[in-house]
This record gives C-alpha cells, sequence and structure tokens, in this order.
C-alpha cells in the first residue's frame, strides 16, 4: 500500500448509547469493549501498514483535547486534527480533510472511518483495504460493504449485480436506505447485498471532483474554510465564517448515492456500529445461538435474567436484577437508564426529552476531560462545591481568579506546584493551601506522577465560567467554551 | 382511654425494600411516605389522646440515636427505649415491655404496635382502640384485624365466627398462617377473616400470664434482663447474659396462636405493612381501579411505562424508563434494583446473596448517623477518602486520635469548635484546620445551626476502626460497635 490517509470522523456525539454516551464525552471516546476505546481501535487499525500516513483526525472543539490524549496514549501522531467550528455531518468534514490533502498531494489516497464502529479484526481488515486501492488509485470511489447476518433495519444497505467475493470488488448497483422488515429480510435472503459500513477509500481528487458534479455548493465554503485555517497548538481551526455557510449533510446524501463511480469491497470482517445498547448486547454475546443469554459488566447481580444488559458503569455502585426479560438497564451515579431491548432506539428520544426539560444529564457527563488532566464534582451544594481533581504530570491549570469563590486545595496524591499571589510553593500529599476569593492562582504538576487533590470551593457562585484567565499553556484564554 | 402506654417495635431490619432499607437504615426509619418516617407516624399515632402515656420504645443498640432523634423531632419524650442486646424476634421483646410496665403498674395496658406500617387515618385507628379498651381492661388480650380488599398470601389472617363489625368486638377463632392463593380467595369470598396487623392491646399482667401458660421459658431470661437493665443516657440496657437465653420467637408462635382469651377489633382504617416495593407500588395508587399506572418519585422520566415503580432516592441522579411492564426500579447512587414487580419478595434473597458475597451496599447505607449528626463519602481511594459531615447544634464528635490517618477539616456551612492537641479554635465558613496523624482532636458544634464540613483523610488506613476515644458525652467508649 503506498500513500494511504486514514481519516477520522469523530466530531459526532451519538446518544442512543446514553447514559455513557452523552454530547460532552461520546461513545468513540469511551472505553466500551474492553481495553481501549472506539475511537483508539480505529486510529490504530491502520497504524503500521506499509504506506501509511500519519491520519488525519475531524473532530470539534469540545473533543480536541481528548483526541490528542487519547492518541498520545496510544503513541499515535497524528499527521493534522482538523477542528470543525460547527457541525456541518459527514459531507463538509471529508470534503475539508479532502481540501487539505489535495494541497500536498491531489493523488494521496483517503481512507474514511467512521471512529465508534468496532472492527476487531485488524488482519482481515488491511486485506479488504489492500483490495480496494487499485480501484480508488484509478479514480474509483471505494466502498467497503459488510456481510449482513440479519435482517437489520437499523442501517444503510448496498446492491451489488451479483454475491459478493472476498478480497473482489465490483461496481455498486444502488445505495439502499434503512429498509422496513420485509425488504430487510428479502435482501437478506437474496445474497446480493451488504450493509454499508461507512468506510471509503478514494484519491483526494477524486473526491472534490464528485463534490463537485454532485454537490458543488459545498465546495466554496469548505474550501475557504481550509484555507482560511488557523494553527492552534496541535490542532488546525477551519475557519468559521466560511464554514458556517456549508449545508449540513451527510456525505451519502451528498454524493454516495448519486455517484456512478462506486465500487465496494466487501469486508470479511465482523463489524459492528455498536450504535445502540441491543448491539452492544448482541456484540457482547446476548444472542449467541439464540439463546437470549444476560450479559453484564461491573458490579451487578442478576437473579433469573433472560436476553438483557445489565451493566455497572462505575466502582461503587453495585446493580440488582430480579426476574428480567429482554431489558436494558445501565447505571451511573447520576443516572440509570431501563430500557426495554426493543426500544432501544428510543433512547435517542427519551435524551432529547431531558434536554428539553434542562436536565444536566442530558448532555453533560460526571467526568469532564481538560487539557491538563480531568475533574468531577463529589458534592454540589447551594454554597459548596467538592470536586477531585487530577493533573497530569508535566500539566498546568491557567492562571486564574475567580470573583465569587475561594477555594482550598488539599493535595492527596503526587506533588503540586501551586501559585498564590507572588508565593509560588510545592504541596505533597497530605499537604493544603488556601486560596482567598479574588487571588490569582495556579496549579500545576511538575512531578512525574500525576497530582490528585480535593478541592472545596465555597461562595455564592460556583459556576466553570467564573474565571478571569490571565496566562494559559494550552491557549483557551480566547476559548469561551472552554474554562479553567 | 385511661393508662394506655404504646409500645413501639422497632429494632427489625427488613430488606425487602433494599436499597432504600438496609440493616443499618432499616424502611422504619426512612421517609417512604412524604412527611416524617413510618416509625414517627407510629410514635405519633396516639400521642395527645387522653390517658396515653409516653411510649415504651423497644430497639437495638444500632437504632438507638435514630430513635432519639427521630422522636425529638416530632417532639414525642418517650417513657423508656428499651435497648435489645441481641435480636430475639417480637416475643421477647413484648415481654420485656411487660416485665417493665408491670413493675410499678401490672394493670397497665400495652398498645403494642410494629412501627413499619403505615395507618394514614389517625382517628378511625384511635377509635378501634377505644373499642378495644374495656376488653383489654377485663383480661382479654386484644387484636385488631384489617378487612381484606385482596387475595394477600403474604399476611397473616384472622378467622372470626360473624362478620365483623367495625368498633365491635369479638372473640377470635382462629389465627390462621400466610396461606396460598386458593384459600386466601376463599377467606377473600367468606367475608368472616380479617388481616392480621400485628397490633394488640391488653394489660401487662394479661400478657405475662399468658407467657406463663404458652411460652413459660421465657419468662426467666427475659425478666431477668429487664432487672439486670443498664441505664445509659436516655437507654435502657436490657443485660446481656440472661437475654441471650430467651428463645427467639414471635408472640404469635409464642402465645397469640395459643391463647383462648383473644378478642378481635375491626380497624376502620386504610392500613398497609409497606413490606415490599410492590406494596409500595400498590399504596401509592399503582393499581388504582386495576388501571396498572406507572408511579414515580424523584427524578424519574417514564416513557410508555405500565404497572411500573420507578423511584430515583437521591438529588442529582436522573431515571429513565422506557417501555417498561411491571417492574419495580429503585435507584440510589450505590445500588441500583431493577425487578420484575411480580417477584418483589424476592428482593430479600438477593440481598442474602449480596450478603454472601460481603458486598457493602448489602446492608449498609451511605450515610450513616451518629447521635451528633449525620456523615456520608463522597470519594474513597486507596490512600484517601473525603467526607462530608454534618453536626448538630450543640453536639460534639468525641475526643479521639487516629493511628493511620490524617484529616483536614474544611467547614462550608456553620461554626465549628475544633480541638487539636491543647489548641481549640472557632472556625467558620471558608476555614480549614490540619489534624495530623495521632493527634488528640474533637469536633464540636457550639452554634444554633448546623455545622458542614468536608474532611479530607489521608493514610494507609481509612476504616472507622481506627479510632482512640478518650471522651464522649454520648457514653460510646465502652461500646465498640459504634466509632467515631
Amino acid at each position: 500500500m503506498a500513500g494511504i490517509y486514514p481519516v477520522l470522523l469523530c466530531g459526532g456525539s451519538g446518544t442512543r448509547l446514553w447514559p455513557v454516551s452523552r454530547k460532552s464525552f461520546p461513545k468513540q471516546f469511551v472505553p466500551l469493549a474492553g481495553q481501549g476505546t472506539l475511537f483508539q481501535a480505529a486510529a490504530g487499525r491502520m497504524q503500521g501498514a506499509p504506506g501509511v500516513a500519519a491520519p488525519v483526525v475531524i473532530t470539534n472543539s469540545d473533543f480536541r483535547f481528548i483526541v490528542s490524549e487519547q492518541l498520545a496514549a496510544e503513541g499515535i501522531r497524528p499527521g493534522a486534527i482538523m477542528i470543525e467550528p460547527t457541525a456541518r455531518n459527514t459531507g463538509p468534514a471529508i470534503l475539508a480533510a479532502a481540501v487539505h490533502l489535495a494541497a500536498t498531494d491531489p493523488k494521496a489516497l483517503m481512507l474514511v472511518m467512521p471512529t465508534d464502529h468496532s472492527i476487531p479484526d485488524v488482519d482481515a481488515f488491511r486485506v479488504a483495504v489492500e483490495a480496494g486501492v487499485p480501484r480508488a488509485a484509478a479514480g474509483r470511489i471505494v466502498t467497503f460493504g459488510v456481510r449482513p447476518d440479519r435482517p437489520e433495519t437499523g442501517f444503510g444497505w448496498i446492491e451489488l449485480k451479483a454475491a459478493p467475493e472476498d478480497g473482489a470488488s465490483q461496481p455498486v448497483q444502488r445505495f439502499v436506505e434503512k429498509p422496513v422488515l420485509e425488504k430487510a429480510q428479502a435482501m437478506l435472503a437474496e445474497g446480493r447485498y451488504l450493509w454499508n459500513a461507512g468506510i471509503f477509500l478514494m484519491s483526494a481528487e477524486t473526491l472534490i471532483a464528485a463534490f463537485h458534479e454532485h454537490a458543488a455548493d459545498l465546495i466554496k465554503p469548505v474550501t475557504e474554510a481550509v484555507e482560511g485555517a488557523r494553527v492552534d497548538l496541535d490542532f488546525l481551526r477551519l475557519a468559521a465564517e466560511p464554514w458556517a455557510e456549508a449545508r449540513d449533510i451527510s456525505v451519502d446524501f451528498a454524493v454516495m448515492e448519486k455517484a456512478g463511480n462506486i465500487d465496494v469491497v466487501p469486508l470479511g470482517a465482523a463489524w459492528s456500529d455498536l450504535g445502540d445498547w441491543n448491539s452492544v448486547w448482541r456484540e457482547n454475546g446476548g444472542d449467541r445461538a439464540g439463546a437470549k443469554g444476560t450479559v453484564t459488566q461491573g458490579a451487578v447481580t442478576a437473579i433469573d435474567c433472560e436476553g438483557s444488559l445489565l451493566r455497572s458503569e462505575v466502582e461503587g455502585q453495585h446493580v440488582v436484577g430480579i426476574g428480567l426479560r429482554d431489558l436494558v438497564v445501565v447505571a451511573m451515579p447520576d443516572a440509570v437508564l431501563v430500557a426495554d431491548r426493543a426500544r432501544a432506539q428510543d433512547v435517542k428520544g427519551a435524551v432529547a426529552q431531558l434536554k428539553a426539560r434542562s436536565v444536566r444529564q442530558a448532555e453533560v457527563f460526571p467526568r469532564d476531560h481538560r487539557p491538563w488532566g480531568w475533574f468531577e464534582t463529589l458534592a454540589l451544594a447551594d454554597r459548596f462545591q467538592v470536586k477531585r481533581i487530577v493533573v497530569k504530570p508535566g500539566a498546568a491549570l491557567s492562571l486564574q481568579s475567580h470573583i465569587h469563590r475561594a477555594e482550598h486545595w488539599v493535595v492527596v496524591s503526587g506533588t503540586a506546584q501551586v501559585t498564590v499571589g507572588d508565593e509560588v510553593k510545592l504541596l505533597s500529599e497530605n499537604q493544603s493551601v488556601y486560596v482567598p476569593l479574588g487571588a490569582v492562582h495556579r496549579l500545576a504538576n511538575p512531578g512525574r506522577v500525576p497530582v490528585v487533590l480535593i478541592e472545596v470551593q465555597t461562595g455564592a457562585y460556583l459556576g466553570e465560567d467564573d474565571i478571569i484567565r490571565y496566562e494559559d499553556i494550552y491557549a483557551r484564554s480566547d476559548d469561551p467554551g472552554t474554562s479553567r
């Protein structure tokens, strides 16, 4: 293989896996499958294969530090992390990656991958990609199809002329949108249909040409957004104004369902979109041999349960299920979902209801990731808040002050460097410092192990937006969306 | 009415309402029904009626401070709070109350009440008691029967000679143990049966005579335990050694099912034992007019649910139910129960399973009540623990020290008086103090509003039993069961 650039799409925030996946921390970044996250698995899928370049990541501002952190944890150096100023679906996102790559190499092959799917067999995936390379190099758009094993109504399907063969490409006849059950059953029986996995391989110039032909209005705003992009630390921020002009549209609607030069290669590997709790149940062996097993994760006691998924996400919370049939139970300390497994698709609508009622748990995750580490609220009351704060080795919070709150910091692990006013001192386990209201202060970790500290805030207003930032090594002073 | 002593039984710890009811804080002390607790309702049921004396409470050592706190909150001064050294069921407990009362007045009428049942209509209850008084004064044992409205197999029943009339007593024909469904249906149809509510009225000497006749072996150990009882603050601790000799037996088995001098008065009032989540669902209107409604409490979103009970017990935790049928969902941050409503009885067995596997949540409640207030763990890690501690006005923790941990205290509300070594100082909101490992220290609240403080403990061992107690206004230095 030569000149293949993995393009990783990770700006989305699926809510059908709520409460584990939330807008502030969506499923691609959550360790769902044991080791690592779906995003990390996708980023590493082509890593080290001959001729494969550093990946291009497309994400949004909120997730940028999670992206760089999760890549670093896997030892992957990205070619670029492109930041969408606003969500515009996959069409503009993929076109932006193409424009970016074409600037240096129009023949660059882009391997576009969603990062919230699971493909456990990396070797089989690479074999399929390799089979697609000659077609992509010859100016075709190559898509990858998954052999169906059930009449799934939640996916798009791809119609072929003849039954698919592993490693052999053939032209796509037609894309079929999410079908009704009878149609899905017919396609499954027919043997000439594959599931659309949303993975594409083509050269940057081929894709740009396809947009010119089928969605020409996107070319100008997206090109201007890429050309006007601004480098911000490790990130490439697309220009907000032209980007805002681009239509919100998926790549399937914009291009794929219209283009005539599409080939498909069967993906000879297990694949799952882990799109809802029902599929998590299935992928974890719930319906092995139709046995309607019960899948548990974490501290769970399931008594006489059948066909159910029971998950306790956090240490210290125990879930007991008694006599359950075909249910999904997902428990976190701040949110619990109990749903009929057949209604797994309706979780999305439920979260929309919560959001409409301003229920915080609809979107916000208890643990808040920042470039320097993370924090979580342990207790929140009228006039005080207690947080656990973890600062990574070498990291530092911004130099800041607050108008409405004072803070106590008690170090419980590691060694912190603390600045309060003009004084700078080191605090180790068991030591504490008081930051009076209005004092300019900074917390840093000069050591080699994480600093864990307990922060006790007191004051009449305790919102994250009570912050004046004087200096920040992560260049956040002009980024009102991110506090601390 | 004259000379009636309410005798409140509250030593038990039902687990069928787990996770809300746990061994460390059972259902009679939990606010289940809105205002107050079932224990408080029972304690207040006869309060202020003419001739009614201060209640006698029988409980165990673990609950003694909860009992005195909940009575104080209702402005009720108990006649005695008797502490059972070990659990021996209702037989010895009620006999102990009788022996205690008979020492001053053998003719004293005892109105024995379980404290974990619900009887909303106090006036109707008092009318029934009044109807029983002449019979009790005449040497009969009066029991109170509830008119059945369903073929309940979970209760004992009472057979009468004729259909019962409100306010009119008649002799009991027979006690019927928990019946099978067919028998329950027959009894319901027959109209000559009442449910046994476990409430009794008789003179102390009548009851003692009944024990002499039907369970004579209990007389000696129980009498010796009462005569050897030791006063400890507001409590009367029964002597442990003779008490341990008493058989573990219910008052029904020991006496009621054998005695020939029992009358029954129909209780013309709604009554529920709130014995399991199914009955909580029913009592909250779940099956009103057979409609199989869904009952929610707290932050709950129920979508297309039917015949279900969904409860979120704690602020900050949201429960979402989708498409549920006849389920019980009870969520707390540390424990979640999801059960088929028809299996509500099996919660008890599930908790026994958890206990056998040493799952902490089986028995221990997150919030720990102490004579001075309460505390709860906010975060627990390998080498540190964060607690919220609330100290009541005028209360004080013991003068103590720890061998394995140091503590930081940050006051977030109220004013605390803190002793560390020889130094005594006042801390108000926003101030903190460090208690080094080994330092003798005490926390007190000299003010008129509760003190709330955040405690951060650090050390290799953080168990509650790492405590050396030097002085304690609650006389706990010889009580190893209670730390702090």
